[in-house]
């Protein structure tokens, strides 16, 4: 693909890229790299002054720049071809689509499929060898179920969603569209619910059920487990990465991103577009507001205000944390110099007792 | 069904609730719902203090309520039926059980599971589609196998075991009765043993094997390593959440509770009826005597006696860790007051020097 | 297997076993077990002070002992026949060896497997029950692929790898040589690659690929993803345990060990030998030198030098962690202090002044 036609592709004004100088010239371009790894041919970006310095060195033919004189001037001495935008990493992000897609299997359900004659299947749907359908199971039109998939009765499976191979969707789970639940994910099975009682734990039933709105990916392995009554819900467009685990009854908003491996408990609140970093942990009190960030391996417990920033076990104010933890170290100096004040105080207090008297 | 057949399925003494009263109604029950989610026609309960309030404004048509004459009339006057006992989640719990039932496959084998000659399967038992069962596999009555597990060889399912979906049960394991074996979980495969030499990592071949005794449970894309020689051992009604790791050798008493993304190093002693809350992790070294909790994201090392509570990383007392915590914010204040008081302090030293000259 | 026989396999001079003193005997050897579990016939090992005590107490019938006369002598007073080595448990598991092998299926392939026309198939193959092989996919010589595991097209299986049950291996994953993948490993999914942007969240194709190079281990239910562009890269040897999470575009060295629940953030550098215990988490800025370890729950940001050690979180130099950790929970009582030292210096200022006026 011509540099001319990426540009055109992406939708940028040539006056934005370096077609619009005299020296212009259009390179062939074979994929895309990072600034770091491109070779020939390749089509990078860079994201601010962190790497700017690479522009000296990257093998790259096509550099996609934030808006800076000195960046551009820097690329068009190397004969690199460059695009301006205020967001390099998105359009990177774009520019990546236009050379790759991810595996998409033939709308064709395999033979080895085991499919309830209940079930009801959309149009061009694609179901992968060995996938097993229970009764009453919808699955929307333009789905991709890969191999080994293993879906339970009455599920509800919206348009364009994707279930990779080896992932189990529970009874009565409701899939808005567009989600993707990637490989070895557990939606729906249930919630951890036993009672204490003098003979042992009761196992209490869970009757409830996970609804993912339109647009929920699960990365790999992740459980969201339902409740014993009413649902486990993420609201659209949320995003959970590997491992993560989310307890019966949680109630997340639109937009949130959690990181591998958190682990939220049964009943816990999440608003919108909250950030949850690696490890973080929230306990079944907790109500997080809107817009609310937790920092890696964060312990949330009890009430987070709506753009708070928290960090620490048990968290606090990110600022806070900050510099408690720069004092942690310090903590064998602050005991031993609090001993000689100690010391140095009872020495003052006796040689004024002694002057008293 | 009625208000009081669900009463007397429980087993409730009809003085103990409303319909022994001069306003005594007996409603339609169409289901179970948690106190604030209640619609027309459903059963829920308030347990304690904290939802008291809801009393006020749910929909329910009838409450499970604790020993409390006010909640009991706040209920009648708003004529919602009730039942009194001392534990209400637990009566809910009972009662979820009277409207629903998990989803039980038929007692069939499917004729796509792979089931080798050799292996012995008892009588009731259902087997999905794709279920791969190896050599020598023992299976008891009544087990229910959803589709896509693997066993493999020489491992003993014992009766009314139920396995879901894609889990994997590893050579020579041993399930007692009554065990649940959640989604993606993986029971008996090599524990993580290497022996470094000065030609790298020796594996050490994992010759022993996991026993999970009656009832215990399970949680979805849990791991329990076997070990090297002996076993792995859980006894009975001891139950795992999501996503929890049991390393090779462990030894867990019975009764106990452990929450999603626990892990437990190899060869850790746990007694009976230990509680783990959240992302707790226990180092390999660890004993925790009978009784104990750890609550969640604590790291245990060494021993817990039997009935301690722990908090904290590394583990400390829970009355300790709440009072360390919370002075873990006011780290930079004291850091300042003890610098300060330092320069006070060398004030009044000199001050008195002073004063001796 | 009589002593003698498992002395020769070893290769051990008989002068470094109990066959050369006066009083040898040659018993038949049934298995091998832990010292406080073995039974008549097996064979045992001790490493080290702390299990020394075993030794007058054991029913092992022969034990691999260090190099320590006091040992030697205690176990042929009881007439166990003895081996001396300077690697006891390194010994132990060569001797494992000779007494098992975990289950190898013999190399055919199962009629039930689903394999795309364009894979290409080594010798002495064994393919498993409903494994599903896609398009273009290069298997090696002599691999093992247990049953329901799902191979995406173009993926390249090298000479001897062993896939457990249930594993997921991504499009364009390459595996080396030696390789063994436990059940529920997912390796080379999409990394968890978003862009904020004013309509939410851009998903990044993610057109990478993850390589593991010969004799990489990843355990039941790890996942390891594939970057937006380029690889995530383990090096050859290193092992991975259960439930760890790779991200995308991670470089791991030669030679390390990772525990279980460790997470790493996508783009970080681990160098070679690292060790990081039981979930540890990695943010996304980090470094991690040749031979570092990290203790078990340890938080890493930024650098950790070749072959320092750090514990805590954030992470700290261990010595210092183990000093500060120690005081943590004296924090109440130095708050006290502090508060009462305040009071009296005051005081003392309080004399002073009176004094000076």
């Amino acid at each position: 693909m011509k540099f001319s036609e990426v540009v055109q592709r992406l939708g940028v004004p040539v006056d934005r890229t370096s077609l619009s100088l005299e020296s212009a010239h259009d390179p062939e371009m074979v994929g895309v790299a990072a600034v770091d790894e491109a070779t020939s041919g390749q089509l990078s970006y860079i994201d601010g002054a962190k790497f700017a310095a690479q522009i000296k060195t990257t093998q790259a033919i096509a550099l996609i720049l934030p808006r800076s004189q000195d960046l551009q001037a820097a690329a068009t001495e190397r004969s690199i071809a460059w695009i301006e935008t205020a967001e390099p990493r998105l359009m990177f992000a774009q520019a990546i689509a236009l050379f790759y897609q991810a595996f998409q299997p033939d709308p064709e359900i395999h033979p080895t499929a085991v499919i309830h004659p209940t079930a009801k299947i959309g149009t061009e749907v694609a179901i992968g060898a060995h996938v097993v359908i229970q009764a009453n199971v919808t699955v929307g039109n333009q789905v991709c179920i890969h191999p080994n998939v293993v879906i339970y009765p009455d599920a509800r499976i919206g348009d364009r969603v994707v279930l990779h191979a080896n992932c189990t969707i529970h009874e009565r789970t409701r899939l808005g569209t567009d989600c993707v639940i990637q490989p070895g994910a557990v939606i729906g099975a249930e919630g951890f619910g036993f009672v204490p009682t003098a003979q042992g734990w009761y196992k209490m039933q869970q009757s409830g059920c996970v609804v993912l709105e339109d647009g929920v990916e699960v990365g790999c392995n992740s459980t969201i487990d339902r409740p014993a009554v009413g649902e486990t819900r993420i609201a659209q467009q949320t995003k959970l990465d590997n491992l993560v685990h989310i307890g019966h009854g949680a109630q997340i908003g639109f937009g949130c991103a959690f990181a591998a491996q958190v682990g939220l408990a049964g009943g816990v609140e999440v608003g919108n577009r909250v950030i949850l970093a690696g490890q973080v942990g929230v306990a079944n009190d907790a109500k997080i507001g809107d817009g609310a960030i937790a920092s890696s391996k964060t312990g949330v417990h009890g009430t987070v205000n709506p753009g708070q920033v928290v960090s620490g076990y048990p968290c606090v104010d990110h600022k806070i944390y900050l510099k408690s933890s720069a004092i942690y170290s310090r903590l064998p100096d602050m005991y031993q110099t609090l001993k000689q004040l100690q010391k140095r105080v009872e020495e003052l207090e006796n040689q004024g007792l002694e002057r008293a008297e």
